[in-house]
């Protein structure tokens, strides 16, 4: 409840910040009896990775993640999973010219200020290093999750001005290229946008869409945990994300209720079917049994090599650039946070939903 | 934790739904030594409450609240705010009519699935009048605030299609006209949508911004309870909400770094000035000392005269209107209830903040 | 999470204080489907109420408590159940002879120093009064856990130096006296002692002892949240309690691992059973499906008629005695408060057992 | 709040069993700027340590703590603190006698009851090398606290039958005999019993006492998270507690309010003097500023020489004796594990009182 965990049956806690000697985190809640392995976490670990095209970063780091506990003979044993990431590029770099410096649009001033600490070594806690542990405790969530028949899949879905077309939308596509965009026409819009922004040392916002599958009705718990609201939370705790939509989100402001109700019809299995999906698979913040879509926008990083007005820590005026190995889409490397944070919010629903489902007096 | 509380140390935790005896809350938290009287709680409500205008429901809920613990001789003792408003216009409505039916986009059939339970009777606790506790208790956290030099201010940016102009942004306006528009030759706009949307037993959708002032640097508590996290979260748990942006939102995801980071400049006073605010007043999960900006879109209420198919309980299809009174715009009354979520975020906030602040070993 | 709620699943938060206008708390986390009626609540609210015999305070509240939310039908909705209890018995008394008083083993000049507000009345929300809120949520977890054949009672073990005879234990008597004591024999003996200590002007203290059968094997959640740390916190929790044990409690320190290790033999039905129960139905945390025991030390109140010295808020020396109604032995009406206590911590450690029980990947 | 982690606004979460690759923990909420290195845990580490003298089990368990991030430049920087420790001491041992196998008084059935998981290495999660993470937060709650002037002890006050004399207690003595004695005339004693008992093949239970100077007027959060109440809890979890008191504690139940009310004086610097101190620091769950007194019982460890009836995980009745390196008596070194949890709730009632303190609007 200090801000660094996420969760209360399921729940995530990290450590660690981006030049420190590692990266850490507990996921607790996850029942016994689920198999579990390291290659589940590297999987999810490896497609955030830094360093896998040339269109992120081109830091490179294995991110190797260890389990310290909680899995005994390849199965959860019910007790808390530890996890740690050892920090192997701690590049021994000269921080003397930006150590006094603010970098505008980071965190690093406003850090300064409310700790009276000046970690100049890349972005400390800030750092989006530290999204590796979500992954890595969302991909428990997911191997949970898929065993109750809930399926994640993100996919970026606009880079800049260009967007993809969803029409095109191929799920399959999303893994055969560095974007993780589902529309293969896209891919040569997006290769030519971010080697121009490359090129003129700036950066591109993106945004992602993120949708879970085989929900079942009703999980969340009204009125301020809704799933929606958890899931707010969770998608704009990270780094650079500036706006949470769930459905058709902010353009439903823009409509008239006779056009966005999603009206309902009897299933063959005695079930109800959705004619449409407006509201993104949640009313009321209970899930209905549908897709559950959510998108979030993020900004374009300040790591930018254009140079920016600013302050040092002496209050004197000063300009600055950023120099070094930073992605110039910080936006494509999210889709896998994204899915591990709606992963995390959905595992701890799911908990929460059993604690009194199927219960009768 | 049951999901009817929100906050750490500043909390609320309401209860009640639309037709039953009472709707109550408590606040918890709030340091002893506010004056604090029913009319500061009383002013918030009124603008909330139903009725005062043609352009919202004809109900009439005097929304009358009573304090009945944590205050004594005028001034908070620390001890928790008791809070009450009883239900007096529970009309004895005939029900039969949509009894065993569910209406499209409302919560009454997921409620239905996650409880078991059919409470036919309005909206029960997915009812947008569980918002009036909010309210309350945002009164107090806002009375907290202004303590310490926060002023918390929201407004209606657009209806449907129809959308202020920024250029003529007036505070002073919005408690002039009844949609709480910041701009007055928007408002002949909005009467005329409403008018007709009204006309053709519609809804419409709405767009709030709610803006914070005077708020420290420094609040937030990273990486999950981040400020703008935390907000996302108490702004989509509002009823009807699908899409929650801190700054220039959803905007930035098209945008570049060199355009859109907030250049910092030394201040006269030693400390910083921004040159500008696209991040909303937010870098990291902390507050800059800027203004706090988040904007939030509701969907058109789906109590419409328009008939809509749907299904009742036994799994037959209907066919179902929704007469009585109700808002056409439910944004309209959002503003106050938005305002409300962002106090009760800033003063926990503060006080998270606040326990670590001006200490040093 | 402000101190004024406990449970996680099943939580109670409850506000008021003795002289204000009315008690009240919220049940949240209920599972829907429960039958529920005032009267319930009642029952409980009757035994703890004072002035029901000689030996408690002669103050007469009714203590009425009020349902206000979350039973339709008379049924659980599975949303918060808002509970109120009117202050009626607000007799205007003249405070001045104690308005500036600090009370010797009271809890009126640590209040003062905390939130700088002397509420001379009564006690403020230290006062006892706070714990009729917990009997009424206590009967609501009682009636739940009755459902799944969980029965909790509680019994008064010891006054003074007088104590029951274990021999003699009787549930059927428990509710046949004043004293809730299980020993009949032993009646005689708290009368005559809370006779010479009333006449005295003196208190007593007592033990309280509370017992639940029926709960399942494993409830309980390591390694902080085990079973007995959360039944520790519960009833330490309680105005005026010293000390809790469990099982064999304090007395454990003394003896030897081969006489206190509760063996085990095979059971007719496949299960285990245990030949003793010196854990008291706890081991690592967690229900051995045995009785769970506990036990809890009052101390005797510190309103008196014998002087003691003391200061008043401006810092000179005073002699105070506390004239007015007040029980000679706190520690009787603490009973029905400990079962209260524990069937809350029970309900909420059912609720969080069920969360990930009878699920297999 | 899935029972691994305690505390609110400092909070420890631990991870880890007896026999994984290694335990860890979380520490967060330190406030940025304490001078922090990884000798100022193990100090109390190493007081904890098995292994240390003939008293304790023979096991040699180097516990070398590592801190993996929250530190920079010897100094905290207010983000979550990583500790871990490796597992060295995993002696490839044949468990093939004990493996199916349930211990009486051992945690291992509820266990497998409970998560359907037989983790038959060592106690698992339940095992008490869990505590060397508490010890190791607790180390960093006690500097904190030092820092504010709060100093925390502990000793053991009792084995089996053989008691201190208080009227010898000298803390010094604490640091220079294996018991951790404040009487230096009971170290004998205390040697003989543990002598004769392990020779038996038996253990022995143990009294500790904690004490807290220095801790100001006011800590603790009504009326569930008072102080005592989470003492009770914190001190409960310990592995083998089964009693915990405050001040006089389950002894004030015999006892009269004229003999046991802590009268007050004036204090030459305004301040108020107690002239006792029975409840052991604690008024209405409220620090006094006197010393803050607890007790903790343990009871005799399972793991004994002296053949036990028991069942295995078939239902098949056996007999089970517990070879192998363990403690005689458990409490010895349950006395740095006490101080620790003491430690850690007061850091968290320390922040927690200090977010609304010293304010006024």
């Amino acid at each position: 409840m200090s801000g660094n965990g996420i969760g209360i049956l399921f729940r995530l806690t990290t450590f660690g910040e981006s030049h420190g000697p590692a990266l850490g985190g507990v996921v607790e809640g996850c029942p016994a009896g689920l198999p579990l392995v390291e290659s589940d976490l590297q999987r999810d670990l490896d497609r955030r990775r830094p360093g896998t095209s040339r269109f992120t970063t081109g830091r490179r780091e294995p991110d190797q993640v260890r389990i310290l506990s909680g899995v005994f003979q390849g199965v959860t044993t019910g007790t808390p999973i530890g996890l740690m990431i050892e920090n192997t590029d701690q590049r021994s770099r000269d921080y003397s010219e930006i150590q006094d410096l603010f970098r505008p649009g980071h965190a690093d001033y406003v850090y300064w200020r409310k700790y009276g600490i000046r970690d100049y070594r890349g972005g400390g806690r800030a750092s989006a290093r530290e999204t590796a542990l979500r992954v890595a405790g969302g991909a428990i969530a997911r191997k949970l999750l898929a065993a109750v028949g809930v399926e994640i899949r993100g996919a970026l879905i606009a880079m800049g001005p260009e967007r993809i077309d969803r029409n095109q939308w191929d799920w399959e596509e999303v893994g055969r290229n560095p974007f993780f965009s589902p529309d293969a026409a896209a891919v040569s819009r997006f290769e030519l946008l971010i080697d121009t922004v490359r090129a003129a040392g700036d950066s591109v916002g993106a945004t992602v869409e993120v949708v879970a599958s085989g929900v079942g009705v009703g999980w969340g718990e009204p009125v301020f945990d809704r799933l929606d609201a958890d899931l707010a939370k969770a998608l704009m705790s990270i780094n650079a994300v500036k706006g949470v939509e769930i459905g058709d989100g902010m353009e439903m402001a823009r409509g008239r209720g006779s056009m966005l109700a999603d009206e309902m019809l009897p299933a063959p299995d005695g079930e109800v079917t959705f004619v449409s999906n407006h509201a993104g698979g949640i009313l009321g913040g209970l899930s209905t049994g549908q897709e559950i879509v959510a998108r979030l926008a993020l900004k374009p990083t300040s790591s930018i090599r254009i140079p920016k007005r600013t302050v040092d820590v002496h209050g004197n005026p000063r300009q600055v650039i950023t120099e070094g190995r930073h992605d110039p889409c910080v936006g494509i490397r999210a889709v896998p946070v994204a899915e591990a944070m709606m992963a995390l919010t959905l595992a701890d629903h799911w908990l929460r939903h059993r604690s009194r489902q199927g219960w009768k007096p």
